[in-house]
């Protein structure tokens, strides 16, 4: 069973936009055992499209088609299924009185017969209802392939994946499982994990297959099995990885699931009801922002002090000038303050600091580029441990973020 | 003079990660006038590389592969290559002593014939120098088209575009202009704009091309000239666009360059010598981590308080209790205090703040979802507007973001 993203769009190809549809949408097919073999962009041109089109049903038994539905003049995908599948388009009575209905009431323009074109749809598709947009999905068959065309607008597309295509597609095909186990590990580099692990990798079954993914100074092992006996696969990755934890025990550091880092502190400090501020410097509110990024984050997030400039660590943030003068504002002792006073400050059980240089520039310290304290305050105390990130910039804030997140999961999970 | 961008690897079929280098890579591409016919993602397969290799040669005259360049087993991007160029992989010397030079100085683990044997090419490819890593490019050729085989790891990826295969690409091929401008518009939807400049966009030359590009409340309409007489186009470009502006004058919200609406806050803050400060509520720190995500914002930024909790803005920001009593944590008067005391605790020029809605649930105020206050204090005084942002909580986040940085702009411009 497997499947083609095709993405449709000028702004993809110019790089004007990150494609993120693609990665959703492989995600969500991936668990009810729909392999996405190949993911193909390609321009707004009728022919370039059609030809597209004609390619990926050689591959695959799902086409999955975004982007290119507008209103206006350089969207052409319908055009293109028309041609490819020999069609013409016809008024869909259903999504005109839908069209009419988000102009009468979520839309201020009034609405044009540009607006009531988008009701046409091929003859021969099965129209998919977008709740939150004007453009219909539509589902096609040609020589027993499935092409589903969905509006390029990720929270419209995101909505006829998860509510149409996804229970489609598992209710019309008998799917294999797919199943991935993620094993993270820490502190070697991924081909010494390769030279250590050579014999255990060798032995794996075929419908095993293992990927090294470095990232962030961690290699994370997924090992992937597929076929149609759940039960045996989940019993071939819990005896591979059995045979696989005494080979890597040292460098083991957990297993992943899909929650992220983030994540993971949400529930924990949810669940374990306790409270959480962060005083950020160099990481400018990114820790914070993170962490609100997830719906519910006020049950345990009670704010951060970003202190970015030296002075407002001192007036805001209330860290001593002398201690400052005498360690420097990129020291251990001052990110144990930040978080010591960020606590106090917002009255919460825990509380997250960093202060360091992401350069490009030394700044207000005569710290080294890359060098990150990251303070932690609980009810039992406080400490502050520092790193060295690099010398890239963006990787640099990545890394603390990630580091302060790790610090405080070690933490809240001791409750 | 086309290009095809191949991306290799699981990770993004299976939706692990989000393809940001080929948005890159098509980027720098099209600054030296190479348009992007197609991006296409493939497995770390070695017959599927060589298909996709294949049937790129037939479509465009440069093919840059990203990934697939590891150590590990898992990574055969160069087996492919060699299949594909009937090639063997020999030992680059050079290569080898930057390997044993990168281990040397800065990776802790020793290293291993694994690492060395990615200093294996195929015996026909120019090497392109990685300065940031172990993978080496590689430039090879095929009836005439050339294949750039690159390190899929971002950073390394990037250094090695923009310092080795740009200039290169610049050097050896003749490429005409590719030249855009891009017309913010604001009020209108993507299908009323079209149907008011219809006449006009008929009568655009062949080699001008117009998109609709809607996206928070904006339509942006891009204009795309591409040819070889750079002075032809850009005077095409500027009567097109003069004969645009009557038409759309009462929507038409500026133009856009590269530059972000954040760059845009940041250096006319820097060029003006005024300093600022946010106050967050709901929007958790994001403006405070988008404004020092470029690299000099410690030149205006002091920092922020995200107060997140209403006790938070009550302690932390001090706002009056009496104030949210008597309007509601998310009102107007809350917003404008908020900025106000910031920009006092901050001792800052300037200060914006944000108190709203998010959803899912209603939190702390009887505020519909996607009710929204932004605040703004200046040396003149402060005052606050109202924006209903929707109902989609990422979406009413970013919404508020990019409407606080546009309210700042406004008034910074003022100075």
């Amino acid at each position: 069973m497997l499947a083609e993203i095709i993405t449709i769009g000028d702004e993809i190809l110019i790089g004007q936009i990150v494609d993120t549809n693609s990665a959703f949408i492989a995600k969500e097919l991936n668990k009810i055992g729909v392999s996405v073999f190949q993911i193909t962009s390609v321009q707004d041109d009728n022919a370039h499209i059609v030809k597209a089109l004609g390619e990926a049903r050689e591959r695959v038994d799902v086409v999955i088609v975004t982007g290119g539905l507008g209103p206006t003049k350089d969207d052409v995908t319908k055009n293109a299924f028309c041609d490819f599948f020999q069609d013409t388009l016809v008024q869909n009575v259903e999504v005109l009185a839908h069209i009419e209905h988000l102009f009468a009431n979520y839309i201020s323009t009034p609405i044009s017969d540009i607006n009531r074109q988008q009701a046409w749809v091929p003859s021969k598709a099965e129209v998919l209802h977008n709740a939150n947009g004007t453009a219909p999905g539509m589902w096609m068959q040609s020589n027993g392939v499935a092409f589903i065309s969905l509006p390029g607008v990720p929270f419209e597309m995101k909505n006829l994946i998860k509510h149409q295509v996804i229970p489609m597609i598992a209710e019309r095909y008998e799917r294999p499982y797919i199943l991935h186990r993620t094993l993270v590990t820490y502190g070697l580099g991924e081909s010494a994990i390769a030279e250590r692990i050579a014999s255990w990798e060798e032995d794996l079954p075929p419908f095993l297959k293992l990927a090294y993914l470095p990232n962030l100074g961690k290699v994370r092992l997924r090992l992937t099995a597929k076929g149609a006996d759940k039960k045996m696969l989940d019993e071939a990755i819990e005896q591979a990885s059995e045979k696989l934890y005494p080979l890597i025990g040292d460098i083991l550091y957990g297993t992943e699931n899909e929650e992220t880092l983030e994540e993971v502190v949400a529930r924990l400090f949810t669940q374990k009801q306790r409270t959480l501020a962060t005083a950020e410097s160099f990481t400018g509110g990114k820790i914070a922002q993170q962490l609100t990024s997830i719906p519910g984050a006020s049950a345990y997030f009670k704010g951060s002090v970003v202190s970015y400039a030296t002075e407002a660590k001192i007036e805001l943030l209330g860290v001593s000038r002398e201690v400052i003068q005498k360690h420097s504002v990129v020291s251990a002792e001052v990110a144990k303050m930040m978080a010591e006073n960020a606590r106090n400050l917002l009255k919460t059980h825990f509380a997250v600091a960093t202060t360091g240089n992401a350069g490009p520039t030394k700044g207000d310290s005569d710290a080294e580029i890359g060098t990150t304290y990251i303070g932690i305050a609980t009810p039992e105390g406080a400490f502050a441990e520092k790193f060295n990130m690099g010398n890239h910039r963006e990787r640099i804030v990545q890394k603390a973020v990630h580091k302060a997140l790790e610090l405080l999961q070690k933490e809240i999970i001791k409750i």
